[in-house]
């Protein structure tokens, strides 16, 4: 997202943290929208109808933010109509590269990094070079990076090319609600681990700390009745806050000082995510080692050394987690979703089995 | 210790790592020694007699090895013996300062750092300027910084200031085995913790890592079927495990990367380390506030936006181990030390309490 201050974005390498100050977030991105009836955006851009095979998902297996794309595509079983181009775990200064792909570039758009789409679209753009991004791959143009968007339009604009029993992330009825458990999760969770991290003051650190611990507090609480966070199915909640609580004893706990307590050490939580752990869909998309590297790697401010923890175990994400008897029908009146498609597994060893 | 590399060095500041390199300590110290007869040392210097009320401890709240002289100190009864200089939490460039004395002095030695008692010694000392130190107050000059040392002597040579009821934390029938298990435990713990979070590659933190985790699971083990290390009393042993156990979530776990675990996981060595604490003469010398800043704040190569991290709780170190249910004597045919010295007690919001 913004430069200079966040982990997807090009921003110069090893540069997250302003001294004195608090880690604030950029939050522009380019927001095209991909829908049923291809209408141009309210700027007068072009339209961008929704069309099988003329779209590809960009998004790195370290990004949290990424993360909700690559989950919600499978969930809804997406993966024939969007296809999935996948950035490595770390980036230079100017760009997620497609460092893994035979020949470092992207088998579907050809390109080394996702920068080049960013400038097919617009020469020069200057803000961050983010994952996740769609790219129109006739043109080979960025369509939109804003990802809060982009998992809403794959539940309701790309409707029809569900798979079947694929189940309805954002219901109607609770749409309200969804968005704003999500507002919270946003600001004081998703971000807030963020604002920790990068503090440029212990007086910032401190209080971003109060928020991230009260916010969590809440959730345990809400948690401790319900088995998801609204209504009794999967949501787009559930998936925004997964992204997050998985980074968490990995990653956040130690090279962000979010250390209250570990993750593990919150019931509830670590009972929910468990769970969506180990529903289909959401534990398969998770890369241990990608995201380790991604963030011990790339922040250089923080970790100087470059030196990747070789802990926490992952195994304990596959242990009981008990929240069946809470009820709940994780996909609702739909089903789950099938094997992870060929040439999309999590590599061996990088996962938690 | 040594320059460059050690948390108790006067070393320049920041600069702990080595790129590309192991961390290796530097374990040449200022060896005379405090003795009975007061017999010169085998190279010929100055005789150095016990005598109380002739010598001050110096020893930094913060550091591990400097704990273990405060403790020992505690547990045998020699604060009319041995009064106590304390250093603040951080050291600049040159040495560990008296900052928290009143007109940031050390009442009795008159100085404003350490490193000009190991001038009055050796002018121009070029090793590293640590602590714990022992000076002489009338000369002003240190005679010793040789920590292993300090604290085996205080059990022997010391004898005869000991307080009544003070335990025996080395008797003699057991130092074979005392000297094998603190072996093992300075080379791969006590100092293991530094060699991973010191490592200069991802091989050295590797092999660090695996080295540490071995032990520990050794130390967990052997402790699953008796209270302390060795014999059924505390020793020497205990004390030296205890000062790194009891750093080990405040600072190594995230700081030095030491994560495969929280000390908090592991239920044996947590355990005890709790047990440990909640016995007169441990707990009651740890700060908290004091750990976490000198980690923190000095290594700035590995922390350089020197934020301090907030967690975790210690009131967690004030729960019930049942380990009384291993038997076990504490103070062997002693008793527990009484409270703390005037003037000796963790401030106020520093403990565990």
């Amino acid at each position: 997202m913004s430069q200079k201050t966040e982990s997807t974005s090009h921003s110069t390498k090893g540069a997250y943290v302003t001294g004195g100050q608090e880690f604030t977030r950029d939050t522009n991105y380019i927001e095209d929208r991909i829908t049923r009836d291809g209408a141009a955006s309210g700027d007068g851009g072009p339209g961008w109808p929704v069309e099988p095979g003329r779209y590809r998902l960009v998004a790195a297996r370290a990004c949290p933010w990424a993360n909700r794309t690559v989950i919600v595509r499978r969930l809804l079983g997406l993966e024939d109509v969007i296809s999935l181009g996948q950035p490595g775990p770390t980036h230079d200064a100017r760009s997620w590269t497609f460092d893994l792909d035979p020949g470092g570039a992207d088998p579907v758009l050809g390109i080394e990094r996702i920068q080049e789409a960013y400038f097919r679209r617009f020469p020069g753009y200057p803000r961050g070079i983010t994952v996740p991004a769609i790219v129109d791959v006739p043109s080979g143009q960025v369509v939109t990076n804003d990802y809060a968007q982009i998992t809403l339009d794959f539940s309701t604009e790309w409707a029809g090319y569900h798979r079947p029993g694929a189940p309805d992330l954002y219901p109607e009825h609770l749409r309200e609600e969804i968005d704003a458990v999500n507002r919270r999760v946003f600001t004081e969770v998703n971000n807030g681990v963020y604002r920790c991290g990068f503090a440029g003051s212990q007086a910032a650190y401190d209080s971003a700390f109060d928020r991230l611990w009260t916010a969590l507090d809440w959730l345990e609480e809400r948690l401790t009745g319900q088995r998801y966070l609204v209504g009794d199915t999967i949501t787009e909640a559930d998936v925004r806050l997964f992204t997050t609580l998985v980074r968490f004893d990995a990653v956040y706990h130690g090279h962000f000082k979010c250390n209250r307590q570990k993750l593990s050490e919150m019931p509830m939580l670590w009972a929910y995510a468990r769970d969506l752990f180990q529903t289909p869909g959401f534990g398969d998309t998770i890369d241990f080692v990608q995201i380790k590297q991604h963030y011990y790697l790339v922040h250089e401010d923080i970790n100087p050394a470059g030196i990747v923890p070789r802990g926490p175990e992952p195994g304990e994400w596959l242990t009981a987690h008990n929240r069946e008897a809470l009820g709940g029908r994780p996909f609702g009146d739909g089903t789950a979703p099938g094997p992870v498609r060929a040439g999309e597994e999590v590599a061996a060893g990088h996962a938690a089995a």
